[in-house]
């Protein structure tokens, strides 16, 4: 407690103006344009770079705090701001030598160097991963790459890519095109059964990718979580880590960086919810029993939600995954969005009926914290490789849904 | 089961129209004008009219059959179909003797049949009678009025009436000015304890009505609950029954059309929410395990609803204000509120987020669905008159909060 | 309504001696053989025979009332009626019609009438069908039979055989031997990948049966239902229908007598734990908010789960065996099991501490109803069915586990 | 996480045998007389005592550790150990200075310690505050006591005593009978409307305390909570402090010792619940994806309390008393009994019908875990306080029931 959480401080300092343009940038269902200057102009954008590299050198648990405290300003500012920092994280912490095994070539790791710089000189990185129809299973991409004039030529539909109006760089997961070359020396290219090769690219927004303003939805309205139609050619540095198939095994390794990082965001939105009861029943409705007990139970509710996304924030920074610290990142996810989504309705519910007016912080609030448990790995898929993982079993093996 | 429901059909008629068009109404937060259209000419807006005055004479069952029909293709337009039916209804079956026994002239009573007889016609009634800060509390009004002229004068502002700017003529409950002789005869002018004397007029909208587009909610947004601001003279047959002071007699005789109403509606709801998982998931979805948990639970919370709304319905008609329906009404409140939130959100939940995007059926439903707990008597609210009544208390003296 | 339901005078006025020796019963684990008597005298063991024969002729709606009517005065006791219901019920209710079609010989409509008669004049049944480690899933039977001497030899271990030690006769389900020449002149004796073909035998007590006293459960305590040894030989009109095989296709079309009988005897054991729960509650606990709170939901949930079982009896009776109907029983068998363990629950907080003392009514509440979700099919197992079906599946094929 | 934690090992060391004595003391309903031996044995008994007093000198999150792993073991051993640790905690870690800002003379602290030292010996304290009708609001006492022969007299009947047949010592709370001049000089003597003074005393179980064994109880049935008749003379050293009327601001000032301490014993019996159901879907049920889910959901709320009863133990150590560590406290009340009873729960039903057998370690736990929400402070008595708290107003002023 003693050490100060890096980034905390900023995170207050612009709390209140996000907090302030949040309803506007809901109704228009508006990219939160000032909100993201005010992050950038603070420093966050590189609140994962290591402080050799000029920023603030995060750990994990230190972002969880920043999250946090974010999401309880603004929900879809704190999204935005999580794809940004799940990238830059990732790449901030993923071990050189756990890089080096996989065959990771030198080259690659002082591109890696100067992509994480400029997020500290304020470039926003977007994740481009979802598709329509596959979802977030990396399994079921149909956006391919092949090689191309030394370089890659990467084509393809993302959607769900938060803030793509305003990223500098986008991370895109792309399959090699099987008709390619592109599997290398080291396999046959007769057709195996393996499972696709899945790599990462960083490319430049304004190198081949259009963005399609296709977000409008039912909460975090302001993430702009539009549709990217890509059509890049690439060069060879932008393959990151510098290997192909890279991303299964990172999705296997180091599952917080999807999975878990949303979930401090929605304990923010759960935190805001409970405020903003407070608020609104501190007069006559304060004095109903039914009232006070919804009130009270949220306020249970939320701190034991802070309290997983905390430990699990600590277990990944001691043993990034682990077995067990996976376990903790999954309970994260599903208590921080079931939380979420019951407290902001029951606290709806408790305030009545002139906190359903739009413009009501209650009103977007709930919409906003509906969407936890829906954003993969949804809570029924967390549930399910929970209960395998404590039956001894191996969700990757034996879930009911194929796992990414 | 043989007699065929009056109504039904022609609900059943005109509920493709309204659902197709409900997405564009509640997206523009717009009055389902034509979906008025469309049930005044299927002539639903006699439904509760008696056929000698040349309705279709409908049971409070009948009624609610028809309610869920609507409220299945569309919850906002049934919502203002509730407030004519509500009213209309009312009308319909106080008993001419308990109004003589109220003290009701006989011109009293052809002055409603001449209302109901216009209704059957097309003509459009909305209640006027929640206001800001007294909510559905009859006993804080602060609307006033005061004879004048003959008639009486109505000054005060009316919030959530729903197709305000539609409605032909408005249930405006208002309080007599103390100030003033509207005591009458029988009253000591001293200043007593007594609870206020409320009273109902039928103001014709455009008699010193003026409607201000304030609506905008949540869910149910194609209502046009808008506030009304009514500076009116009335003549003294626009006071409902004749009598001064029938309000609260009223709500405590015949609390159906104040709560019972709109579980129906939310009946609806819920069965759309289901139709419309369903459809969403019948692919990939469906051979989901938890998926198809969600919907099978859905499935049995709102065929009970449905159930219990039916019987509330059965009791109104056997034995209406009789201790045992009210408690059958208030159970129809609690069981169908609760199911159309609780039955949308998971249901949300099983299509996963491509349902969470505008436009789509779920996103809509589930706001929509939010709104019934919160509608007066709220869920809390049922709940606490529920287990007075079952701990033989009398929810008149004993309830946490006053009652109306 | 004017009709009066046969039986529910009768087993009104034996409730209150049942309900007296409810809680000594269940603190011994001792088989309510009292209450059985009482049953007995009152003619209630032929509740489900038809009046030709010397029963009351009631319907499976008639039985539900009767059952709820039992199940608020003693659970146990009702579970046990139930068991004899059922068989006779489905002996007396599956048409004439259908067990010709299904190859029944004329002897063995006569033998169902003389076991009919039997069960009018005070002879009881029990269902001798579970098994260790199958549960009640028919297709996965160790019990065998095999023909002998004209009749037939049945030998194995039955579980969960309520009211095994006082039963009259036991309705037994076996396997055909696979190495016997039982399948008959119609199957080709190679080890075809058929399913097993499971009889149903009606064998007397005294005719090679041992009762073992193995009962000795969390809730229900009174029912008995021990282990049963088989080893006895019958002669051919011991077989049900005069039919190999017909488990599986009563199984299939008449779910109702597996299923949803058990459903009414759950709604009132749940009605029994609000009645003790207001009695408990009277005084000072009944002025707290939170208390009437729980009360009052608990009211609105027993009074939807008794209209969902009294519908679903309805259907039965209308439509034995329609998908419509079966679905009915799903939603029955669910709602009442979940309401039950849910509402006993929360009365039991509302009580407090001083009525966990063993010999408090909700003491022995909170554990019979808790048993209701988990008798087949479990509520988990009907959530599922009832999914497949909403979906258009089939649940006989698509579902999470076998069905039978 | 480096220093061990005091008596963690020793508890662990102990588990094995508690656990397997676990069904038999349930069973019996017998005070677990071989493990409170175990215990002694092990020095537990000493846990809370200052290590210059001979003691292992646990903080208050130390005892958590403990006693969720003791709960794990035997829920029933962990509320006798939890009464004997409140008792002996309270004494170690109330500060001299507030004793001697309170009025304690200086022979009360050598006293204490005496008391604390015969703990570290192996005798064990329990707690004889609840009544009959009372329950354990400590305004509402009926036991008194008055000066006699330069010491005391105290009378009445206490329930709820945990381990009252092998206490050594009780802790008893008594009013001060308002007769006698036991107020002293202070106070005027006229019948004021002051809230009676409650005073603690420590009387040897051997000086007029008769235990009658009443307990029989639905969960924690070992826990052996007799009646204890009293009718004690005690010399002035057994007045807890030395002062008189210390019971009401101790609880207000630590009221974790009365309403945290037993959280930590529920969290271990859900964790008991957990790896129970495990161990029985290890097989065949492991592969059902709704028993999975039920494991899966089970696991995140278990982790979930476990974090809210070491963070509340947390903050009694680093701010005992203060504000926002008393809503902590009533945080880890909430969560750890409404876990613990939702939990097993829906395991059992997960589990299935062979584990409702008696016997069956599920059947036990699912009695055991419901017991903690019904221990006062209840769980709606403490989402009240917190809803209060929240809402900024004062519980001790404002809450729906009188709070101690």
């Amino acid at each position: 407690m003693m050490r100060s959480v890096p980034g905390l401080a900023e995170a207050q300092a612009v709390a209140p103006g996000l907090s302030e343009r949040a309803a506007a940038h809901d109704r228009e269902g508006r990219f939160p344009a000032a909100d993201l200057e005010a992050l950038r102009e603070a420093g966050l954008l590189g609140l994962m770079v290591p402080e050799r590299l000029g920023g603030l050198g995060a750990s994990f648990a230190d972002y969880a705090e920043v999250a946090m405290a974010i999401g309880a300003a603004s929900g879809a500012t704190a999204l935005v701001f999580n794809m940004h920092a799940s990238i830059t994280g990732a790449m901030a912490r993923t071990p050189d030598g756990l890089l080096k095994a996989l065959g990771a070539p030198e080259t690659a790791l002082s591109r890696r160097d100067e992509a994480l710089a400029a997020a500290s000189k304020g470039s926003l990185y977007s994740v481009a991963m979802s598709e329509r129809g596959s979802g977030a299973r990396l399994s079921a991409l149909s956006t391919t790459y092949w090689p191309e004039n030394g370089g890659f030529r990467i084509r393809g539909t993302k959607s769900f890519v938060s803030g793509a109006a305003f990223a500098d760089t986008f991370l895109v997961a792309a399959r090699a095109d099987s008709g390619s070359d592109a599997r290398g020396p080291d396999e046959s290219g007769t057709s195996s059964p393996l499972p696709p090769r899945v790599s990462y690219f960083l490319v430049p927004a304004d190198k081949g990718c259009r963005v399609e303003q296709s977000w409008d939805s039912l909460g975090m309205r302001a993430t702009g979580s539009d549709d990217v139609h890509i059509d890049a050619s690439v060069d060879s540095g932008a393959l990151l880590g510098g290997i192909e198939g890279l991303a299964l095994p990172l999705a296997q390794l180091m599952p917080q960086w999807l999975v878990a990082s949303y979930a401090a965001v929605y304990v923010g939105v759960a935190q805001a919810a409970l405020d903003a009861a407070v608020a609104h029943c501190s007069g006559r409705l304060g004095a109903l029993p039914a009232v006070r007990a919804r009130i009270g139970r949220a306020d249970a509710a939320v701190a034991a939600a802070r309290l997983v996304v905390l430990e699990a924030a600590r277990a990944v920074d001691a043993a990034p995954g682990a077995a067990a610290t996976n376990r903790w990142v999954w309970r994260a996810k599903l208590v921080a969005g079931e939380t979420a989504a019951e407290v902001a309705s029951s606290l709806l519910e408790a305030a009545g009926s002139s906190a359903m007016r739009r413009g009501h912080p209650l009103e977007r609030l709930y919409r906003d914290a509906r969407c936890g448990s829906l954003q993969p790995a949804t809570s029924d898929v967390c549930a399910d490789w929970l209960g395998l993982a404590a039956l001894g079993r191996d969700p990757a093996l034996d879930a009911a849904e194929p796992r990414w």
